[in-house]
């Protein structure tokens, strides 16, 4: 059968700064995935938007023809509303695992469909798999049941959600067609939107640790996602949060799902607590709840629906969570306030202890990690711990030493930060 | 072995509008070559570089670096010095054919080595094998010989001369990076440089049936090559010259040879003549010889050369060229002067004709073409001819005579051409 168009002449609109229709992005999205379109075109393609860009209605298109690419999920026979969050990544970001459950406990159904990690941000499901007998891999049947039952689901994204984007994630990995807003913009949002849920909070994160490293990018990228959930049809408001510091005192997988667990018994870190109660705030009132969410942290009801997603998933709530064999302590060598923790040195310290993976088939530790001390604006003396290092390879302890380096300051000023919450768009 | 440098970071570099480095081109060339960088990742570079260009320096690295992927040719050891010629493509430019004898005939080496046509211009060599019995493949001591004794080669060019341009040249058609100027200039003259010549005389075309539309691109191309040249050691000259109607008044491959032959026998187009004699006396200057090339014309002794040529490579000067099957005329619908004689639509007549070919694979016809009987500025009355069309297969007339379309016009008022040369760079 005789194609409708052409790549070449796709190719050649975008790298004259031409408008593509929505036809020809239609057809290069479906001929791409179905390998009419090589691959050596489409990096060439990606190129071109990259330095050239898409307006807002070719990246809606973009993120549709996406989501036409595969499957989507349907959760519209659910007895409860559905709400649903993304975070761009961060350093000790384990809002997800307090979060689904806070949410579920008002009656609003969580689907999060969620992946492993790579580099120095942690996966959801890699922090999850900690847990003893925990499995991430559910079919949609077990999904559904779960919904309506239990209300929060954390499990493994299906590989027939948005296979284009999937194809075209991994080579702009190679072609250096990665930090492209059209491109993260509708990449993000064809698999959340094709994952059905009724509404979409983001959290948009910004800093050293995060993949935006300033405020002007990130809350271009937020407002273009909310306009591609709009006109999805899909209610989405985006906060921009704080991620030039770790979240919390925890960073590796099971120690993030310690320190969940703190957040769920009405403890934990501030910044930790106050970022969970913000995005379920959002994602609730997103589902036409108006509660303050704290109340379920406090009252327990948010612990009672963790122990059942937990349980649900074939997980031991109870169990400790794996220790690692080797731990190592980084002091402080002068007396003083941290006045700079910066997050993606502590990050890729916790990577490489063996938190996280340099390639998609390396294993990871459910043990090794960063638990901090002493925190941004904490007082510490000569000789006193700052973080602890965690890992079961104690040749690991070099090289995170190495990451660390220069990325905390003490001094005699403290520094201030109020709050995590940097914005809000939507 | 591990690598020097990574694909990803260099395509980076040039994405982000940075100089490459000597050693980034180089590596990136050579591990293309070796299959090390992807297809997809070359794209993506040839795209940041169609969009962000290279500076002189980058362009001639890059030419050397693809000069170095493969085999050079070297003609030091001949008794005569040695110069070639190129040309960026237009229709009915057969100057190769008189001129390589012609140059020859002084005593300088000339050799030619070509390619075939694709698209709208014809190749070099598909217009020689019009002649009974020549060949076009020679071996390289074959080429050594036929340069001492006859002076002149017009052959096939090697395949293991600058092989990343030929791997390069096939991606960039299949990913809308042909038209960069870094990139053209850096093809033509990684090949033209590996050939070996002493000298170089470069025709840059100008006009709708050349590459370069505009004469302010040509310059910029022909200034570009000019610099490379004079970068890598070989005495570089361009003339930029008309291609906005079709050169002499035959285009065809058989054809093509009718006219050369006229051309050097001391007749032929006025046009013709002008840049024939103008790209020897160029040819000659660079090696050394201050001549009237006309006198050679005229005097039979590029003629001889010309014979002696063809005969070495198993050709029959004296066959008269093969016969389209069929013909039919185009002629003049009112009485007038023929103010315009589009090349483009010309060429795309005589490449459906059967003169050239859509495909690689695809042969041509050795009789097919077109013969102007009225040309740009000369008098038409109704009714009488103003082209003949050749072809071997007659349901091919229809579709030339569509692309003929809007291509003639016959005024009142007579175009001034007093010569189709525009400009000289070197």
């Amino acid at each position: 059968m005789s194609e409708r168009f052409d790549a070449v002449d796709i190719i050649r609109t975008k790298r004259d700064r031409q408008v593509l229709s929505t036809e020809q992005i239609d057809w290069v999205i479906d001929a791409y995935t179905r390998g009419v379109v090589a691959e050596e075109q489409m990096s060439a393609l990606a190129m071109a938007i990259f330095l050239n860009g898409m307006n807002q209605d070719e990246i809606s298109t973009w993120t549709q023809a996406m989501i036409n690419s595969g499957e989507t999920m349907d959760f519209s026979s659910l007895s409860r509303p559905t709400a649903d969050k993304h975070s761009t990544g961060g350093v000790g970001d384990k809002i997800t695992l307090p979060l689904a459950p806070l949410v579920a406990s008002y009656g609003v159904a969580v689907p999060q469909l969620s992946g492993r990690g790579l580099g120095h941000t942690g996966g959801t499901l890699d922090k999850l798999e900690a847990i003893p007998g925990w499995r991430a891999n559910l079919s949609n049947e077990e999904i559904m049941h779960q919904l309506e039952t239990v209300g929060a689901v954390i499990c493994a994204a299906g590989s027939g959600l948005a296979p284009a984007d999937k194809k075209l994630y991994a080579l702009r990995d190679i072609t250096s067609t990665v930090e492209a807003i059209p491109l993260i913009a509708s990449s993000i949002m064809s698999k959340k939107i094709a994952e059905g849920t009724g509404s979409l909070v983001l959290d948009v994160k910004v800093g050293s640790g995060a993949f935006m490293k300033d405020i002007d990018q990130a809350r271009e990228l937020a407002e273009t996602m909310v306009r591609i959930g709009k006109n999805a049809g899909t209610a989405t408001v985006a906060l921009l949060t704080d991620m030039s510091v770790p979240l919390g005192r925890k960073i590796g997988n099971g120690l993030e799902v310690e320190e969940s667990v703190e957040v769920l018994a009405g403890g934990g870190p501030a910044d930790v607590v106050e970022l969970t109660v913000a995005l379920a705030r959002e994602m609730l009132l997103a589902a036409g709840v108006d509660v303050d969410p704290a109340e379920n942290l406090a009252n327990g009801k948010a612990m009672d629906c963790w122990r059942d997603m937990i349980r649900a998933q074939d997980g031991d709530p109870d169990a400790p969570m794996p220790a690692a064999k080797h731990t190592e302590t980084v002091v402080a060598e002068t007396d003083g306030v941290v006045s700079e923790m910066d997050a993606l040195k502590v990050g890729v310290a916790s990577w490489r202890l063996g938190a996280g993976r340099a390639r998609k088939e390396d294993p990871v530790q459910a043990g090794a990690g960063i638990t901090i001390h002493a925190h941004l604006g904490e007082q510490v003396k000569a000789g006193e711990p700052i973080l602890t290092l965690h890992t079961d390879d104690d040749y690991r302890f070099e090289r995170a030493r190495e990451a660390l380096e220069g990325g905390i300051t003490i001094s005699t000023v403290a520094p201030t930060r109020e709050s995590v919450l940097l914005d809000r768009i939507g």
